[in-house]
């Protein structure tokens, strides 16, 4: 057995330090992780991935953190990925949040993996894409993917789940800029947290009525769930849960037709491909560009005034693509 | 003269009907357009372009609205382009905020430009650019580039500015996650917002104790500067512009050596010219594999499991680059 099927076999039997030195080297563009990875991916598709997105400051990590623990109450098995530079799982936050977490690090069952940057592997959805393939492949039952609601990449990593979930709180004006961002439109399942707030049954009712208009627009089979919960005191986490095992039992039936998991797997697996083929062509085409001195020729023809930048694009793509 | 160069005049002479139609135009993807950028881009160069950005919530929006308010009074011009989601600018922001802002929308001298998705131009760093190459074209003096600091194009977008303006608030524990989202790393000129709030002094020490590690790592020449403001009441607005002045000099000078304002127009250049390379090659690559069935195909292959992203993009981007 050759050294990749080794650790593949090693990561397939759930091993996690065989896992976490794979991340490490996917990271750091390891040609060999890439071959790994190649050979995980037909055993990547059992997990429910469960997309947990919103605004800083609405409590999304104490979140994912309830529901961590009931899920390993219930024995069930999580991978989280954090794609928020604010996120405590990603080690930016104040030393009392990441102390809180850390309750987990020793649970065997819990398996943290944060990206901070892009890394060396391509795009943020690629090296979320990859952190993903890799826990579903360990086995794991449940993958709660962390974003911050604010880039647009973060945005539509978190609509590509299984289930998404979209955090707000009372009185952020959040709401309102919900739907500007196109957050509210991904969102499978809403939450208000902080639901002590002043304001919470006005968010709620805000949500539930922009949910109807939306709805009568797209006629989809599903209506989103609005829930009132505050994670901090871990009162409706239950009800929550409830809410994203519904939306699951939905995704795998009848009713949701061409919504359902067929349909946001092929919608996660174009986000991936496209991905890695933009990032993969551009750093080819730069790497080129690079040896043969062109991109530093074209830089400085543009700098003098030369030739605009948009022109200088459009005549190396035609090139490249052959017209 | 030709439809083009007609335009080209017009916004040459600083019309701002002209410009705002030729910036929808862009968003919409019009051919035309994008030749009359071409034609303005030689005329660029001259505007001092100012990024400011932040974590949303430490009052970036409000800085802005008392910045153009004192360069106003100084009988200066001003272009503000703002790719924050959450600012009032955007229009996504409750409506006291929209009220505030609306007092500039009469007054001439002032552009606002909100991007807040990516449209049909390519990428947000190559749709701001377009419109800061507009202002520019236009004659305004100062360019404000408002961004959220969260997303890693946004930060990119402000890090390519004249001056790069981080702001914080006390008690965000922002100070330490802004090291982490590497926004430090490209502040000019740091500002605590809010500096009536507890903490402030606390924030303003440990901002100058790690401007100082970075400084003798960095070894550059310009040693960043600290204010404490508070923009809402109008306090220390003009001692900050006094430091953005600063650094417009300093940038002008013969101390900034490598680090001048050659150097910065560079790294914008370079930013834009490789946006556009990324996203022109990915989009005339897309149509292809589009029009001639073959992503279809891809996907499929992908979805069975019979072949992986990893290698089903390898092989396209070998193709395509031709080995």
């Amino acid at each position: 057995m050759d050294r990749a099927q080794e650790v593949v076999e090693k990561i397939l039997g759930g091993e996690v330090r065989a896992a976490a030195r794979l991340m490490r080297n996917l990271d750091d563009g390891l040609p060999g992780a890439r071959e790994v990875l190649k050979l995980l991916y037909p055993h990547s598709g059992r997990a429910h991935v469960l997309g947990l997105t919103g605004s800083p400051g609405v409590g999304k990590s104490t979140l994912t953190d309830r529901l961590i623990q009931r899920l390993r109450e219930e024995g069930r098995t999580v991978g989280v990925v954090a794609v928020d530079p604010t996120s405590p799982f990603s080690g930016g936050a104040i030393l009392g949040d990441r102390i809180r977490m850390q309750r987990h690090a020793l649970d065997e069952g819990v398996f943290i993996r944060s990206l901070a940057t892009r890394g060396h592997f391509g795009g943020l959805t690629a090296s979320a894409r990859a952190v993903i393939t890799v826990f579903d492949a360990m086995g794991k039952d449940y993958i709660l993917v962390e974003t911050v609601g604010v880039g647009q990449d973060e945005v539509e990593i978190a609509a590509t789940a299984d289930t998404t979930v979209v955090i707000t709180v009372p009185g952020l004006g959040d709401d309102i800029q919900a739907i500007k961002a196109g957050i509210l439109e991904v969102a499978d399942i809403l939450v208000v947290n902080k639901a002590d707030r002043e304001g919470a049954s006005r968010t709620y009712q805000d949500l539930l009525q922009m949910l109807e208009l939306q709805n009568i627009r797209k006629n989809q089979s599903w209506k989103p769930k609005v829930f009132l919960i505050q994670a901090k005191e871990n009162q409706g986490i239950d009800e929550l849960l409830a809410g994203v095992r519904e939306h699951q039992d939905y995704l795998a039936g009848d009713l949701a037709g061409d919504q359902g998991l067929n349909a946001v797997r092929y919608q996660r697996a174009r986000q991936e491909f496209l991905e890695l083929l933009k990032e993969g062509v551009f750093r080819g085409l730069m790497e080129r560009l690079s040896e043969n001195g062109r991109l530093e020729e074209i830089l400085q023809e543009i700098l003098a005034k030369r030739i605009d930048p948009y022109s200088a694009s459009e005549e190396l793509i035609a090139e490249t693509l052959g017209k």
